[in-house]
C-alpha cells in the first residue's frame, strides 16, 4: 500500500505538459511498492506507472536506477522503460518530489511460485545478468552487503531475542562466520538484489516483467542467484524445495554458465541472503511507527530460511546439478 | 487509500473463472474510495474495476445499489456497469466479501472545480435524477437524512466543542430548526447523495463518469442539489460562489426544471445539507482508531458552510435566476 504524496490535478497537469503522451485520461493511486508513491497514469499514448520517490530512496542513487533501467529496456529485458520528456530526460520533479514515468507492464505476481515459475525467473535472472554487463555508465554499491550487517545487527540486538530466544546470538554467530570467509573474485556486475516474487510479473506461466530496482547495485552475480533461491524455493511450511532450486539453477546456467568457484559460493551466498534479510526485516519489525500504513515482513521466515542454509553440507542441496 | 482485503491470485484465478473476460493481464490495488476495497482489473477483455465490499457497506443494501447502476448504465448515464458472470449474475463472492466487477471509466477528478465544472455537474446532475426516476425495482431510505442526525449527534455532542468552541449547542440549535421544518412533498427519486468532486470524472472539461454509488437512496431530488451546492460551490477560503452556484443551478434546469417549492426550499436543505456531512465528519473525526489509513475529512470545513447557509435570506442568494 504505497500513496504517500499527494498529488494534485493542477500539480499533475504541468507535470505531464512537458511530455509528449497526449491528453490525461485517468489517474490512480496504487498499493505497490513500499519505498516510494506509485500511480496508474492513462493517456491518449498508453498506459504507464508514475513513481514518486519518497525519503527512503537516495535522489544521488536515482539516475543510477534509471540509467540501468533504459539500458535493460533498450537490451530487450522487459523492465518499466523510463519515459523522457520533450527535452530527453527522464527524472522530473513532481509535487517536491523526484518523480519519473515509465512504460506499464502487463501481467501478476504469482505468490507461490511453480516449478515452471522458478525456471522462467532462473531465465530472467541470468538475462538481467548479462545485459547489465555493459552498463557501465554509473554504478552503486550494496548498501545492504556484508558491511551494512554489523550496523543493523547493532541496532536490533539489544531487542532481537523478543522476535525469537537466541536470535541475538545466532545472528553473532552467523556475522562472525560470514565477515571473513565471504567469497571474493567472483563474476560481479549489477545485480536486481530484490528479485522475490512480487517484483515478477507472469501471463499464465510466460514471465512478462521484472520490476522495482530499488536495491539494484554492483555486487557478485552468484548472490543475486542466491537471493532468489531465498525469495523462490521455500515451501510456506519452512522446507526448501530442491525441484524448484534444480529448476532456477538449471535454467539459469542455460543463459549464464555459473563457474565452479560459484557453485561452491553457494551455501555461504545463500546463509549472507538469508541474513541480508533477516537483519532488516529484524529492523523494520522492531521500529514499526505508530501508524504505519505498511505492515512489515516476518523476521522469523529468514530465521528459518538461515537454518536450514547452516545445515547445508554441499552445493548439491540446492539441486545443483554436478 | 483503501485495499483492506488481500486477494490472493489463486482466488482471483478462480473467481475470474466465472466470467466471460478472458485472461487476466494486470491486477492492481488502487487507493479509490474509503468504504471499499478497489482494484484495477485488466483482461483481454479491457479494464475493470473490481470492488470488495467491506464491513461499512450493508450487504443487503448491494442489489440496490447494483441494479441502479444496471438501470442507470443502461439510460446512457457514464457510471460504471456491472459486469454479469456466466451465469446472468453481478454480484459474486471473493476472498470472503461480496466482490463486483464493473466498467473502468475514463477521466479524472478535479479539486477546485471551475464554474465550467459546476454547470457540467448540474447538468449530469439533472440526468441522472430523470434517468433514475423509473427505478423502482427497490429502493434505499436515506439513513443520513433528518431522523439520522439526532443520533449522530448524541454520539459527538460530549466532545463536539473539542472540536470547534460552541459546535455542540450549535448543531442543538440547527436540529431545532431543521427537524420540525423540513421540507416534504416536494419531488422525490434516486438521489446519489454524495456526489462529490472525487466521484466526478473529467477528460478537459467534458464529464465523462459518475461514480461511488453507496450512499445512493430515494429522497428529495433538490436535497442532492443542495448537497451539490455544498460540495463544489465553496471556495477554499470559505466564500461561496454565487457564480458557480448559478452555472450549476441553470444547467441542471436545463434538463430538469426545478419547481418554485424546490427553490424555496433550497435554504433548508443546504443547511440540512451542510449539517449532516458536519455530523458524519466530526462522528469520524472524534472516533479515529488508532493506526487508520484513512485520514478523516475535517469537520470545521462543514460547520463554515452551515454558517453562511444560517445567513442565507433568499433562494437567490444561492444564484438561482429568478
Amino acid at each position: 500500500m504505497a500513496v504517500y504524496t499527494d498529488v494534485s490535478p493542477e500539480q499533475l497537469e504541468a507535470f505531464l505538459s512537458t511530455y509528449d503522451l497526449g491528453r490525461l485520461r485517468a489517474f490512480k493511486g496504487i498499493a505497490e511498492g513500499v519505498e516510494n508513491s506509485n500511480f496508474l497514469l492513462q493517456t491518449e499514448a498508453g498506459s504507464f506507472i508514475l513513481t514518486l520517490y519518497e525519503k527512503r530512496v537516495n535522489p544521488a542513487d536515482l539516475p543510477f536506477f534509471i540509467g540501468l533501467m533504459q539500458h535493460l529496456a533498450a537490451r530487450g529485458i522487459d523492465c518499466p522503460q523510463p519515459v523522457k520528456n520533450r527535452e530527453g530526460v527522464a527524472l522530473g520533479t513532481l509535487a517536491g518530489r523526484p518523480a519519473l514515468i515509465a512504460t506499464f507492464l502487463y501481467g501478476t505476481s504469482v505468490r507461490r511460485p511453480s516449478v515452471a515459475n522458478c525456471a522462467a525467473l532462473g531465465t530472467a535472472l541470468a538475462g538481467l545478468h548479462r545485459a547489465g554487463a555493459d552498463f557501465t555508465a554509473s554504478s552503486r554499491v550494496n548498501a545492504l552487503s556484508v558491511p551494512g550487517w554489523r550496523p543493523l545487527y547493532e541496532q536490533a540486538k539489544d531487542r532481537a531475542d523478543t522476535v525469537a530466544p537466541g536470535l541475538s546470538a545466532l545472528i553473532a554467530d552467523e556475522l562472525s562466520v560470514l565477515e571473513p570467509a565471504w567469497p571474493s573474485g567472483l563474476p560481479a556486475g549489477v545485480i536486481h538484489a530484490d528479485l522475490f516474487p512480487d517484483n515478477v510479473f507472469f501471463t499464465g506461466e510466460e514471465l512478462t516483467g521484472l520490476i522495482d530496482f530499488y536495491f539494484a547495485c554492483n555486487d557478485l552475480l552468484a548472490y543475486d542467484v542466491a537471493i532468489c533461491l531465498n525469495a523462490w524455493c521455500f515451501e510456506p511450511d519452512g522446507a526448501y524445495n530442491q525441484t524448484k532450486g534444480r529448476a532456477l539453477l538449471a535454467a539459469y546456467r542455460t543463459v549464464r554458465p555459473l563457474s565452479d568457484q560459484e557453485i561452491a559460493a553457494l551455501p555461504m551466498l545463500c546463509r549472507g541472503a538469508a541474513l541480508r534479510f533477516l537483519l532488516t526485516r529484524l529492523v523494520d519489525w522492531l521500529n514499526v511507527p505508530p501508524g504505519a500504513l505498511v505492515r512489515p515482513h516476518d523476521p522469523k521466515e529468514y530465521l528459518r530460511k538461515l537454518r536450514f542454509h547452516r545445515s547445508v553440507t554441499s552445493p548439491a542441496d540446492y539441486g545443483v546439478a554436478s
